[in-house]
């Protein structure tokens, strides 16, 4: 796997004009007419092509909107990853959001900055990507922006789903006692990143790269360039009685942290407990739990659950979805502590930054 | 008025901490707090600082989504105007294509990428801006997103309003016959920018500059650097039986363009009808018609009205609205004629770019 021949898409660049030979309003055609051919939606009443999309929610539902930006340099670079990829992380990230609430994708708009001198088949390739991770989570692109920018590609996506009236997976909704618990494993992403920024691999691996025969190494390139959004394990704790979760966009201890300023409590962590991904320590020696706790992008689930209804979760849990794994509980007062397990020793916090592109 | 006195706002690089030495997070917190001083809405469940945002729709309403980028270099350079305005006009670009859906704004969302070394004071001035703004056209600011960028700032709105069940102005509901109308009068932002680009003015008048006394080159200026989306005269031409509009964001010959792709026919234009602001041909010479028809960003409407309705639309005009006029009509077939007036004799189109700053 090398940049000469990357193993799916084209890479940038391919050729063909440029979006300064094309022109805006020409290349805003092209992209209307990608999301057309994905599908139709009747309650989408006005899409692409008109000033702006008219919605029909189904009656009563309350609407979850969400906007997520990822910029090439501080998200992503080009020589990493495809461009059909890149449109399919650009939707990932803002759908999470929408997990993260427990709510139900409906549609999207995408806009999309980009230098004239970009290939106007890379544009479209991106929004291919785009249109099929959006059609696999359920909605529609129902319309957008397009820019020229003097400066890298900005893919900034909205999403909007729906809740039942009243219902919604919230942050602030935590109470001290709560169990922490996560979906899947953590830290794929960040050692994925590690990879990158070393030079040790330079693209992205095949969809089936991540799969049951994957080495640590095509899983984790899997995690940082082509995430998953948690969708039905948002659903499922809403569903199961789960008021308060959020997801990992940015790590462990940033988006715990949100949960306690949110509700007004404190929290412990308990570093036995969490799901690092297995061969992690190999890759990152100690620095697996700065990956596990401060690496972003995992885009796996955070929620606290009352301690009592904790078996009941569990054992209804649905076959199929991401595992759940109590990390630590919320506590009374304020700020966050990490054990080195439940009731045991504490232990120094690791440095983490906001962004995954600043790690110490 | 010079770049050294500004007459509103401070100019962009006021001083203080940058957004790399206060950070991305601390930044976001900041820009929620300013988003839920401007008052509250029952209708917001959750706004700003969750995962997404919950708003609970009033019943039935069709919801009406759009989304618009400016981006610094391609839409506004720093030297023109202050960050507020940056905000305001980021606003109402996005908010004028509600307007042209004849939609009520409910909601919007932010996203704003930055580089590291902006001053986190002329963002937290760009959100102001945008807030204001927003309360003023009836909408919460309810989330969105802010990343670093090696490259120009970006700042991309989207808004979100409601419309009765079944209506809203759409671009594909015209028909050979119909007599195009426009709001207000055109050109004037087209002039503004030729000031700025010329350098004969570098900076945004004060909002009065814009008022009864204003000078022809104040009322331009503002016209591009402080533009106002007509809300009222869409939600007026809707309520009075139209069914067929768009905004003027590109020009009325790209605008009138989209409207007779959507709706299958072409159209014709009378130059003498066409409202030009009464003084740019002082400015512009012979290229006033350039402005008036290819000029974009007058956000005026224009819309597409049976001939018999035209005279009770007239006759039912809110006062206190921009003024209609009647700029020419919806012909059978496809293309567009530009003719000195009705029934006149065709004369050449000016030569049009999609975005203002690629004017020929």
């Amino acid at each position: 796997m090398d940049v000469a021949s990357p193993p799916t898409g084209h890479g940038f660049d391919a050729g063909g004009p440029t979006l300064q030979e094309v022109g805006e309003a020409e290349l805003l055609r092209r992209l209307t007419a990608i999301a057309r051919r994905h599908g139709d939606d009747r309650r989408l009443v006005v899409g692409s092509g008109d000033d702006a999309a008219v919605w029909r929610p189904p009656g009563g539902a309350g609407i979850v909107l969400s906007q997520d930006a990822i910029v090439e340099g501080e998200d992503f670079r080009r020589s990493w990853i495809d461009p059909e990829a890149v449109g399919r992380r650009a939707l990932a990230g803002a759908v999470s959001d929408l997990a993260a609430m427990g709510a139900r994708p409906a549609l999207c708009l995408v806009t999309l900055c980009a230098p004239g001198a970009s290939r106007v088949d890379d544009l479209l390739a991106i929004q291919e990507g785009i249109c099929a991770a959006a059609s696999e989570a359920g909605c529609r692109v129902a319309g957008g922006d397009v820019s020229a920018i003097a400066g890298p590609l900005v893919i900034d996506v909205v999403v909007v789903g729906t809740v039942d009236p009243g219902r919604a997976l919230r942050r602030d909704r935590g109470r001290p006692g709560d169990l922490l618990v996560v979906t899947g494993c953590l830290g794929g992403a960040a050692a994925g990143l590690r990879l990158l920024l070393d030079g040790r691999r330079r693209s992205v691996p095949a969809p089936a790269g991540a799969g049951a025969g994957a080495t640590a190494e095509e899983r984790w390139l899997a995690r940082q360039l082509r995430p998953r959004a948690r969708l039905g394990e948002g659903q499922a704790l809403l569903r199961l009685g789960v008021a308060c979760a959020g997801d990992l966009s940015d790590g462990l201890i940033v988006d715990v942290g949100r949960i306690t300023d949110a509700s007004g409590c404190g929290a412990e962590i308990w570093l036995e407990s969490v799901p690092a991904d297995p061969d992690i320590r190999t890759l990152l020696g100690d620095g697996w739990v700065a990956a596990a706790l401060g690496g972003g992008e995992d885009f796996e689930l955070v929620a606290a659950v009352a301690a009592e209804r904790w078996d009941g979760l569990l054992a209804r849990w649905p076959a199929g979805l991401e595992p759940l794994q109590v990390v630590g509980r919320l506590t009374p007062g304020t700020g966050l502590r990490l054990l080195d397990h439940r009731d045991g020793e504490e232990v120094p916090l690791p440095r983490v930054a906001s962004r995954h592109f600043r790690q110490p």
